[in-house]
C-alpha cells in the first residue's frame, strides 16, 4: 500500500533555501523591517518553456513547504498534500510546476521568531516583529521572482492557504491569474479570533514559555498541547466526531470513574497536543494565529467590493458544509463580493462531515475541481469541439432532466437552439439553473459569450467547473441579491419558473441583474389539459406534463395567458414570444396548441 | 431601575444548609460512599395546602442555589435567574412554592471537593469521589423528601440543570409531575466530552494546581481562567460574537501589531477568565464537567426509548436556533424519543442568536413557555370555558388563516365543527398544522380526548403550551418519521395536503402513526375553477381559491375525483367523504360543486 503511494508520487525532492535581503530590507505592515528572510521551499514538476504554467501552493497553519514526495528515503509520510500533488493528480506535476514555500514566521525553515536575530545573535523571540497575511504573501512575491515566474497560473490554498491565495489575487492581479481559495474566509470573525486568543492564553501561561525566549529548553509544551487540542476541536464537526468517537470509553470494561482520559475522544485529542508540540514552535504558533486575526481582505478599503475590484484573475472558492470555522455563509459572502466586483468567481460548497478538516480529506471531488479550473485558466478559449473532458461530457452524457421537459430529446433540446438564436454575439450570459452547463457550452460555442451559471446542485456545479464553465452554486431565491444590477446583458431561466416558490419575485430580481432575460415554461393551457380538468375534473396528466398531482415538482400552474397578463401587470415588456410544440413552433392559437413557451423579456418602464 | 428590579424580585432571600446521614451513607454511581452530605438551598413563595404546588430549579455549571432576591440589602446583583423566577414572573413565586440548592460537588455550600474530608480533616481535593448527574438527583431527592415534599409540579432547568431535570422525569417518576429541560441534551456528545477534556487538561497543566490539594494557596487561577475563557466561546453564537464584538480594537486608533489584546473580543474573554477564578473553585469545576461527559440518559437500558418510558411527567422542551453546544437537533432526538416512549412532551424551538446563553437571555418566551406549562400541570383538566387566558386568545383572537381557506368563518369553521363529529369521544388525537390550537381545544371540551398537535411555527407552538396544549414544533415533512405506528386514533390534515412537497408519502406516514386519518383540501374541481381553465386558458382564481398562479401556497392542484384514484391507488380506505360549499354540505355532483372535501381515511389492507 505505501509502496503503491510512494511509486504515484513525485518521489524524493528537496526542501530548499534562499535568503532575500532587498536593498532597505522588507518593510511589514506593522511597520518593523527585516533586513534579511531566508525561505524554505520546495519545487514539483517542470516550468515550461513559455513560463505559465507554475502554480503555488500556499499552507495553512500546522504546514510547511513539504507538499508532496518523500525528504528521504527513510521518510515513512510523504508532504502534507500528497494526494493533491503528483503525477495525475489534482495538481498534476506532469502538466504544471508547482512551488510550495513555509510562510514568513514560521517554524520549518523560514524566517520566523525561533531564527537568529541579527541584531543580537540570539532566536528572536518575541522580538520578532508582528506579521500579517500580506506580509508572507510579500515574501512569496519575493520567491516567484526569484524563480523566474513572471505570472502564476494560479495560487491554490486552503484555510490560512486561502488567506494568502486571496491576498495573491487581491495584490498581485498582474500576477495571479487563478485563485483557488479552499475552506477559507475573507476576514477573521470574532469566534475565530477568540479561540486564537485562548490558545495565545494557554502558550503564554505556561511557566515554561519564559517570555518567549524559551530556545533551548522544554518550551511551553503544555500550554502549546492545550492550545492544539482545543483548535483541533475546531477542525472536526459535530457529526465526525459522534461517527469517530462516540462514547466509546478508553477501557473496554467501561468508566472508570475517573477525571482523566476515561473517552477514547479524550486520548485522540491528547495525542494530538502531544504530537504536535514535537514538531511545532509555540511562537510560531503566536505569530501566525495573530496573522489570522488580523485578516481582513476589505482593509484599507471602503468595502470588500471595493477591496476586490483588485482581482484580475479568475477565482474558484471551495467550502464545505461542516465546516464551521471557516463556514459556507463566508465563502458566500467573498463570492458575492468577487460577483458584484465584476470577477469571474466559481463557488462550489461540497457535502462533507469532515468539518473544516474535509480541506484535506475530500481529495476526490477537490481534484475534480482544482484540476479543471487549472485547465480553464490554462486554456480559456478551448473551443467545445476540440477539448477533452468536458465536451465529451456534453456530448455522451446527458444528464437527468429539468422538471417538465420530458418532451425534447436531451441532446438536442429544441429551446436551446431557440435561446441559442435570441443571444447576441459576445454578451454576457447568466443561466440560472445552467445544470452541467450544456446551454453554456453551446453559448460559448456558437456565439462566444462570456457564460455564467447558477446551479443549486453540488455535482452538476462540479462538473460545470470541470468543464471550464463559470458557476455559482447557489439558491436563485435566496442568493441572488447578492449580484449587482444590470451585470448581465442576458439572464436565462429555462423551464424553471413553475417550479420556484416565489416567480413574480424571481423574475423581478432577474431583470435586475440581467438587462434582458429569456424564459420557458411548460403551458398548462394546452387543449389535452384543459379538456381533461374540464370534463374528468382530474388534475391533467399529459405526454409533455406527465407528472401525477401529488408528485410533480411543479408548483405553479399557468398558461402562456396568465404569463401575458403578469408580464402586463409587472411592467415588463415581451420582446420575443415563441411558442412551441412538440413538431415546432406554434403560432396559430399558441394557448391552446403550444406545449412551451419561450420568451425575451426586458424592463417595460 | 436596579431599585425598580429590587422591588420586582423576591426581595431578602437566606441560604439554608442541611446535613444528610441516612443509615449507611449516600452510595454514588461510581461505587464511593459519602456518610454525610451538607446541601445548600434557598426556597421562594409558600407551600400550599394540598403541598402540590412545589417547584424545583436545578442550575447550571457555574449556577448555584441562590436563584432570585438578593442575600443581603448590599447585593448589586440578585440572583442568576431573578429575572424567571419572583412574583408574577414566568415561574411566578405567588403562585408556586419554588426550590433550588447546591449541586453535589458544587463549591457554593454543597459538599464538593472543597469541604472537609471527614476521614482527613482536609478538604478532599481529589479524594473526592467523582460524581455524576444521577448523584446531584439523589442527593436533592433528600432535600425534597427533607421539605415535606411528596410530589413536584415540575423540575425546572437549563444545560445541566436540563439534564438534572430529565433524570428526576426518569428516575423519580412518581415524584416528579412535569420537567422542563432548556437548552440541554440526552447525552453528552463527542464535542462536547472534547471541549470538558481540554478546559480540565488547562487546570491540570498549571502549576498551580499542586494535584488538586491548592486550598490555602491561590490554586490554579491561570489553568480554569483558560477553561472558562474556552467554554465561554461555546456559549455564545458566531452571529452573537459578531454582533457584539465584530474585529473592533481595545484602541480606537486601531492595531497596535502586538500578540496580546488587540481585539475587544479579547479582552472581553479575559475578563470572563479572570471574574470566574474568584468565584468558582478549580476542582469543581473539574468534577462538574466530568458529571456532564457521563451524562446518557439511556445508560443501563438497551435504547433511550426504553429509558424514557419511566417518564410518567409532562415534559416541555425547550431549544434555541442558534445552541449549538447542546444543539436543535440534540433536543429533537429527545422529544421524539419521549413522544415514542408514550411521553406527554411538548417542544419549542425559539429564534435566537444568543446561542447556549439564550437560555438565560430570552426571558419572555421562556417565560411565556413555563408559566403556561406549569399552569398546564397544576391544572391538566381545566375546562376551556372557565379557564383563562387560552380560550379567550382563542375566541377573541382567531389566528391568521390557513391557506385556501378563506370563505370560512375563522372563528367558527365550518370543517372543524365537522371534523369534531368524526371523532370518537376520548380518543387519542393528534393535529398536523395544529396553529395555536383552536381544533384541539374543541376537542378536547367537546370530545374529552387526549389531544397532540405538531406545529412548524415558533409563535404558535409557544401560543399551544400556553393553552396547556402538548404541542411539538416540527415539521411534518421530516420528522413524523420519529413517531411509533399507530400511536394515535386520529391524525388530522386539515388544509394542508395540497401545500405538502410529498403529499403521497405524508399521507402514508399519517396513516402508519395513526389508526384513521381525517383530512380536508379544497376542490380544484369546482365548475368556476374548470370554466376558467377551460374557456379563459387561464390559472383560475375563485373566491374560495383566491390566489394568482404565482403566489398561491398549494402546491399541489387536486380535485374530490382524483384524491378518490389517489387513495384507491395506495389502498387507503375512505370511510367517510364530506363535501362543503359555503352554503353547507354537498350531495349531488360533489366533484364541480364543493369548494372543499373532508375525509375519514384508514388503511384500507
Amino acid at each position: 500500500m505505501q509502496d503503491c503511494e510512494r511509486e504515484k508520487s513525485v518521489g524524493l525532492v528537496e526542501t530548499r533555501f534562499v535568503e532575500f535581503a532587498p536593498p532597505g530590507g522588507i518593510a511589514l505592515d506593522g511597520g518593523a523591517v527585516l533586513e534579511t528572510v531566508t525561505v524554505a521551499y520546495e519545487t514539483y514538476g517542470t516550468l515550461n518553456v513559455s513560463r505559465d504554467n507554475a502554480v503555488l501552493v500556499c499552507h495553512a497553519l500546522s504546514g510547511d513547504a513539504h507538499v508532496a514526495g518523500y525528504n528521504s528515503p527513510e521518510d515513512e509520510k510523504p508532504g502534507w498534500w500528497d494526494n493533491m500533488v503528483g503525477p495525475g493528480k489534482g495538481i498534476d506535476t506532469d502538466k504544471y510546476f508547482v512551488v510550495c514555500s513555509n510562510i514568513l514566521g514560521g517554524c520549518k525553515g523560514t524566517t520566523g521568531p525561533g531564527s537568529t536575530n541579527p541584531a543580537t545573535g540570539e532566536p528572536y523571540g518575541l522580538d520578532f516583529p508582528v506579521v500579517t497575511v500580506s506580509d508572507m504573501v510579500r515574501v512569496q512575491r519575493e520567491l516567484v521572482r526569484h524563480l523566474g515566474l513572471e505570472s502564476l497560473l494560479a495560487v491554490v490554498g486552503g484555510s490560512l492557504g486561502g488567506m494568502q491565495a486571496l491576498t495573491w489575487a487581491a495584490e498581485y492581479p498582474e500576477v495571479c491569474r487563478g485563485a483557488v481559495l479552499i475552506a477559507t474566509t475573507h476576514v477573521a470573525g470574532a469566534q475565530q479570533i477568540a479561540f486564537d486568543a485562548v490558545g495565545r492564553t494557554a502558550i503564554q501561561a505556561d511557566p515554561d514559555f519564559l517570555g518567549g525566549d524559551y530556545y533551548g529548553t522544554p518550551g511551553p509544551r503544555r500550554g502549546l498541547a492545550i492550545a492544539r487540542m482545543m483548535a483541533h476541536i475546531t477542525y472536526l464537526s459535530e457529526v465526525s466526531m459522534n461517527q469517530k468517537f462516540g462514547r466509546t470509553f478508553r477501557n473496554a470494561e467501561g468508566p472508570a470513574f475517573s477525571l482523566n482520559n476515561e473517552f477514547n475522544v479524550e486520548t485522540y485529542l491528547g495525542h494530538k497536543g502531544k504530537a504536535f508540540v514535537n514538531r511545532f514552535d509555540a511562537n510560531t504558533y503566536l505569530y501566525t494565529t495573530r496573522a489570522i486575526d488580523y485578516f481582513d481582505a476589505s482593509e484599507g478599503f471602503p468595502s470588500l467590493d471595493a477591496s476586490l475590484s483588485r482581482v484580475r484573475g479568475r477565482v474558484l472558492v471551495v467550502s464545505f458544509t461542516s465546516d464551521w470555522l471557516f463556514s459556507p455563509q463566508q465563502s458566500r459572502e467573498m463570492v458575492f463580493s468577487l460577483a458584484r466586483a465584476g470577477g469571474d468567481v466559481s463557488y462550489c460548497n461540497i457535502r462533507s462531515d469532515y468539518g473544516h478538516d474535509a480541506f484535506l480529506l475530500e481529495v476526490e471531488t477537490l481534484s475534480r475541481l482544482i484540476s479543471g479550473f487549472l485547465d480553464g485558466v490554462q486554456y480559456p478559449d478551448r473551443d467545445c469541439d476540440t477539448c477533452h473532458r468536458p465536451c465529451s461530457q456534453h456530448r455522451e452524457n446527458p444528464v437527468e432532466g429539468t422538471p417538465g421537459v420530458r418532451l425534447f430529446d436531451r441532446q438536442h433540446r429544441v429551446d436551446y437552439d431557440m435561446i441559442v438564436d435570441l443571444v447576441e454575439p459576445g454578451s454576457r450570459v447568466l443561466d440560472i439553473g445552467c445544470e452541467s452547463g450544456q446551454l453554456l457550452c453551446q453559448l460559448m460555442r456558437k456565439r462566444q459569450v462570456r457564460a455564467f451559471g447558477i446551479e443549486l446542485d453540488e455535482e452538476q456545479s462540479v462538473r460545470c467547473v470541470e468543464s471550464g464553465i463559470t458557476v455559482i452554486q447557489a439558491d436563485v431565491q435566496k442568493d441572488l441579491s447578492g449580484l449587482p444590477d444590470g451585470s448581465f446583458d442576458y439572464v436565462i431561466l429555462s423551464m424553471t419558473l413553475q417550479v420556484l416558490e416565489h416567480p413574480e419575485k424571481a423574475l423581478k430580481e432577474l431583470l435586475r441583474v440581467g438587462r434582458k432575460c429569456i424564459v420557458s415554461f411548460p403551458n398548462f393551457g394546452h387543449w389535452s389539459v384543459r379538456l381533461k380538468t374540464f370534463f374528468r375534473g382530474q388534475a391533467p396528466v399529459t405526454p409533455h406534463l406527465p407528472y401525477q398531482w401529488y408528485d410533480t415538482p411543479n408548483r405553479h400552474v399557468l398558461t402562456i395567458q396568465d404569463f401575458r397578463v403578469f408580464c402586463r401587470d409587472l411592467g415588463i415588456r415581451i420582446e420575443r414570444e415563441i411558442c412551441l410544440s412538440g413538431d415546432g413552433p406554434v403560432r396559430v392559437w399558441p394557448n391552446v396548441r403550444a406545449d412551451e413557451a419561450l420568451c425575451l423579456l426586458s424592463q417595460g418602464r
